[in-house]
């Protein structure tokens, strides 16, 4: 039951959503679940298929442009569609086309298979002329062969003898879908493709298209299998084929389609060879065959990250859906990584921000560590633009990541949500540590994460500066985006120091283990040894602002001397506030889109004492509209920290199903995948309680009301654990890997293989 | 000599300049000194006719646009030309054509006469082909009928006694100037101008055009009278009216050209009506009776504004040349104001900005309180779309002026340097109490004034706030445009007070004078009893920034806690820091643009004692780099205060030739009218100590070293004032009106008719 989505409703609003939500995808393809017969003209839909970073580069209109304003912005690119399938029922002179506007349904439902890996639509249609039809599309996107992408349709009829014709297309005249209001949608650029080639051979159509600007190409090769006999028409215009397939019903008949993506980043510059390669390579391998790898492949999947809730289906649903959908949507090479929309949707253009490496990345940590390194590996293949980037934004030295890109260069266009959030360089540093810290991986600390903490520790000498004893940040904008452009944010502030502290211990590791490899570095960088211990005085000295007051740590200088908000008598329909006031009013109170001191303080907790924690969540929470989707899963986290049990479960259930549910109101724009990471650790991090740190892995389990138990796995450092929480005990048990202390609560057990820990 | 500025250069870099600084003007008319015959294909020119407020809307992009950002943006528009005449010189078979890149001067002079308001190109040119041409064009835009621009060309020979031809052309195929790399400048919608009408009577060339998006329409009618016998061709095409006169040269020969400027804004829609209305009117007057009535308003003008400096015949030139032109680019109708670079160029899209209020306004309100008056009512005109432009940003009440317009709509696209700049609204606020203290025109303050501060002050109402006893002002945007977005910033808190103090003021000057009036406004702005109290309360605890420890005024309250701007090692080729630096990497320090505590310790100069204003003085000249043409002339003020008499010269150096000597580098994009007013203010305010406030005028006169002695008028509450000092006495006389107090240092004396006060 819970590892199988379901919808019954077509509506077009919820059509709409479920276009996202039934996105079939495996972190290089993704396609958008769009009705293979597509919709009403006067229906909204945002057809969408996508390859991860496959994108155009596009010049960023400004009214006035300052100095280093970036010229142009990337845009994740709506490449060839390949899902287009009619179907027509002839008899006689009539024909009638299937619609899910015309006619009725007997019954009818969508499935997401989690466990199977693909999506279905099953129905039965009954035509304006009473035939009644039972339909079933099957998709799949292949996890095994990351160009594949499957279409499975089977017919039949107990009422119904006729003609039968199946029109599949292969469309290289596509577009990006435009919103002129939403600033979390494109506005404009939507035709950036242009078809090159169009070729069909005996049973393969082939469509290949050029981007505007980059000039990448992609290209898409379809084939055909038909469990009947059948007549073929094979039309092709400049920019698609449409093939046509005519038969006459008499028993359930199986129509095939199977359809390869290749592009110029990762296939060569010959695709057409490419494409049809894979064609011929694949020829007698169908969906029976792509769905039996799927699923080794799944099983192999939840049997490392499932988390498994007893008590609560609807929710345990939520959070698979999640989990499965962050596996979809996951770059796995150094061109690639996960855009805030995955590959579901359009939204923020299908650009790279920071939720990649605060929310989603720990899931991967634990789970699925190749998967967390190659996301590792795709940002140190940036850094040299991130030192350019540093340069342009007037540093001497340094990397500043870019706030939004896909291929490097920095998007945004609104500098203070966008180029200001300098944390994301220290957010990237953060997750090299942790990595480190969980993996014990220390020969991709050496190979690659020491140039990214010195390069980003060199951007914080660089814009940090002594006023007396205090090292200050002036001028950057904190993870809440209702406040820019402050000094002395808080969280920035604090992950600046944990980068700083990082690059000298990451300095003095080479230095005692690998002095060959800091030579090395040394050379490439121009690193000098006085910046290393600038880094440690910057650090030691780095101002965390306090309120003495209020007992909290203040979201900057002067945040808590603004007007206070009124969210009380703010109308229901004045959310999220950016929609509806100027950025200046926001900045003018207090009030918070989302965790911001909150986070720090979960991220590095042990720079304040608990009460300075508290006082803060108590401070802030009264505040933060939650505006971002990236807020409630840290307020869960921090709620059950604090023991603020009822809490923590509603800022929890908030994180669980807001796609689901579509809370936010724009899952049609594509799924929030920061917020799907963050459902994961408001349970792991929060209600598990673990943390990892120098000092090794802890946990401090407990049990939402609601539920009889959980449990799930963690890796850890070559190990494999597992860790089950009901209303009796906690039991912890080493699946494999060597023995390890662990710490639980207040105590420091030993923790071996054949004995599993239990805590009651 | 120096009614009269020069130029002998014809070199293209000087060439672009020289077409600022020989601009012809009336407010409402303006008219770059472009070339009659039009500069080499190669040559760089900006040939612009602008009207004053004739602009179009157009739409302003965003890479990103967040709530409330307005969504068009106006434009003066580069109007009909009618500067382009020809000359050609022909014998037997060839023709040459008079071009400043062909054959040798062997004398040429290009002038403005200050005193008898027309500019002047005169020389002697050698064809290629040997042919001595002695030339002169002069042209006039005239003072007394403002539609009215004059051209004259006058032709001679002493070798040459063959054809001519001069083509003249009416041309409305016209265009804006460009520049994509400089933000100061437009980068888009060169072509908005659209031909609607072209028509040819007998002696009467007519060009009718429509902008795009507002509908504007202006049309240009010419006529022509030649001293000389001709033939004339008038070829029409769709865009333009070309002239053509031939005759044979036997004696000096006279050509003029009289073009009538008419629009919709300020001559109903038959536009042909008015302008052959206008040319029949004017039929038989001509340049010369043009000149006699533009040297009798001069006259006028400079018995009231000149400003005699006796002993640098430079700086007289100077200051007479920036008095002349803010005469020629001050609008004079409810439609108008001075834009930023007068109607001398399309710098800053010939918008309005506080310029007007702060910088230029007193030199009128002390010379000419007529054109003040009315440059005030074009404020009080735009008041209702100030209190929309409040409620767009947020606001619940008040009136939030726009930072940059024409016809009243906000037109900033950045808007942390734009809409951000709150302070405009109080600017605006103080002009119409200084108007009232000069003028002491209480009608008006009744009229159009206190509607103006009352909504002005519930602005600051509205966007303060209270922190315990202190009413604060959060994120705002003070003068210094390299710190943006900022709490507490001296200027605007302290201005706002005063905004705020004198709507109570006013409120009770209405409540004991005129009920009447008073209800009126209360009933049409809805004002409530308890809004007074709250104004005078929140003027009374306004929280104005100080630092015990340097004795200053911070700037804002984190600016002091900001790094130093390295300014010593800044390399010359990194001014304007605009120009080279991110604005955030400019927000990171403390280093000023330009003036703004010090402005706010000139403009409220009772706010602070004169520890206070020195050791500021002292702290922000070391960190200011005066990139903003707008803030010598304040250093000089303040410098003239504090009895810094080097610095107040060399300040006032930068401020009086700015444009005659291009120190900024871009006067070829207009001129800079705001230190055009400053330069007057540096001498009156500043050498003089020229204050006017609620208890009287005073002076604290000072004398430059290196003058002999100086002079000027000034006009106060009906009286005119002549004010004389040289390095023996300061001399006061009253040249009409009644007798008054008036305080000279620390002495109150009474001033008669009849006894000039003598101080020595």
């Amino acid at each position: 039951m819970s590892w199988k989505i379901s919808s019954y409703n077509i509506n077009p609003v919820q059509a709409l959503v479920d276009e996202s939500l039934f996105f079939t995808g495996n972190g290089y393809l993704g396609i958008r679940g769009n009705y293979e017969e597509g919709v009403p003209e006067t229906q909204k839909t945002i057809r969408g298929t996508y390859l991860n970073a496959f994108h155009d580069s596009v010049p960023i209109p400004y009214g006035e442009k300052l100095y280093a304003f970036p010229d142009t912005q990337q845009k994740l690119l709506n490449v060839i569609d390949t899902q287009s399938i009619s179907i027509y029922f002839g008899e006689g002179q009539e024909e009638e086309r299937f619609s899910i506007d015309k006619g009725k349904f007997s019954w009818n439902g969508r499935y997401l298979y989690l466990d199977k890996g693909y999506s279905e639509r099953s129905f039965e249609w009954v035509s304006p002329l009473g035939k009644r039809i039972n339909l079933n599309f099957k998709r799949l996107v292949s996890f095994c062969e990351k160009e594949v992408f499957l279409q499975k349709v089977e017919i039949d009829s107990d009422n119904f003898q006729g003609r039968i014709r199946i029109v599949s297309t292969l469309n290289g005249n596509v577009s990006n879908f435009v919103d002129t209001v939403d600033p979390r949608v494109s506005s404009s650029h939507a035709k950036l493709l242009r078809v090159t080639d169009v070729q069909q051979t005996e049973n393969i159509s082939y469509v290949e298209c050029e981007t505007t600007y980059t000039k990448l190409r992609t290209a898409c090769a379809a084939s055909y299998q038909l469990s009947h006999p059948f007549n073929r028409i094979d039309d092709l215009t400049a920019d698609s084929v449409v093939s046509e397939f005519s038969f006459q019903l008499n028993e359930q008949v199986t129509f095939e389609k199977k359809s390869i993506f290749v592009d110029t980043l990762r296939h060569g510059e010959d695709l057409a060879d490419s494409a049809f390669g894979l064609q011929t390579r694949l020829a007698d391998k169908h969906f029976s065959h792509f769905s039996k790898e799927q699923k080794t492949y799944l099983d192999d999947f939840w049997n490392d990250a499932d988390i498994e809730i007893i008590g609560d289906s609807e929710l345990l649903e939520g959070i698979r859906f999640n989990l499965f959908h962050l596996l979809q949507s996951t770059g796995r090479d150094r061109f690639s990584n996960i855009a805030a929309k995955g590959l579901s949707g359009e939204g923020y253009e299908g650009h790279y921000f920071w939720d990649t490496e605060i929310y989603i990345l720990p899931v991967f940590l634990m789970t699925q560590p190749e998967l967390a390194k190659k996301l590792l590996f795709y940002r140190y293949s940036i850094l040299e633009q991130a030192r350019k980037h540093a340069k342009e934004m007037g540093h001497h030295k340094g990397a500043l990541y870019p706030w939004r890109t896909i291929s490097g260069s920095e998007c945004s266009s609104y500098f203070p949500s966008g180029s200001a959030q300098y944390h994301i360089s220290a957010d990237i540093a953060y997750s090299f540590v942790q990595y480190y810290l969980i993996s014990g991986d220390v020969s991709f600390m050496k190979e690659y994460g020491a140039e990214v903490l010195f390069e980003t520790a060199r951007l914080w000498a660089d814009t940090g500066h002594f006023d007396g004893n205090c090292f200050k940040i002036d001028a950057v904008t904190g993870p809440d985006e209702y406040t820019c452009i402050v000094n002395n944010n808080y969280y920035t502030n604090v992950m600046a120091k944990h980068n700083l502290l990082w690059a000298v211990k990451c300095y003095q590791l080479l230095e005692s283990t690998d002095a060959q490899q800091l030579t090395k570095i040394r050379l490439k960088i121009g690193l000098e040894n006085d910046e290393i211990s600038y880094w440690q005085k910057a650090a030691e000295q780095m101002y965390l602002p306090y309120d003495e007051r209020l007992e909290i740590n203040p979201q900057d200088d002067t945040f808590l001397h603004k007007a206070v908000w009124d969210l009380e008598h703010t109308p229901n329909d004045r959310f999220p506030l950016l929609l509806h006031y100027h950025p200046l009013t926001l900045y003018r109170y207090q009030v918070c889109k989302q965790a911001d001191t909150i986070l720090a303080h979960f991220l590095l907790e042990d720079e304040q004492e608990l009460g300075i924690i508290r006082n803060s969540f108590n401070y802030y929470e009264k505040i933060t509209t939650h505006d971002s989707s990236l807020s409630s899963c840290v307020f869960s986290i921090m709620a059950s920290k604090l023991g603020y049990k009822q809490k923590a479960y509603d800022y929890f259930i908030e994180t669980a199903r807001l796609d689901l549910d579509n809370t936010h109101g724009n899952t049609k724009d594509g799924l929030h995948m920061a917020n799907m990471g963050g459902t994961w650790l408001a349970i792991v991090y929060g209600f598990a309680g673990l943390r990892v740190k120098e000092n090794g892995i802890s946990f401090q389990p407990a049990l939402p009301e609601k539920w009889q138990g959980y449990r799930f796995k963690v890796k850890y450092q070559g190990r494999k654990l597992q860790i089950e929480i009901d209303a009796t005990e906690t039991k912890i048990t080493l699946l494999n890997g060597s023995a390890l202390a662990i710490r639980v609560f207040d105590h420091t057990y030993h923790l071996k293989k054949e004995t599993p820990l239990i805590i009651k």
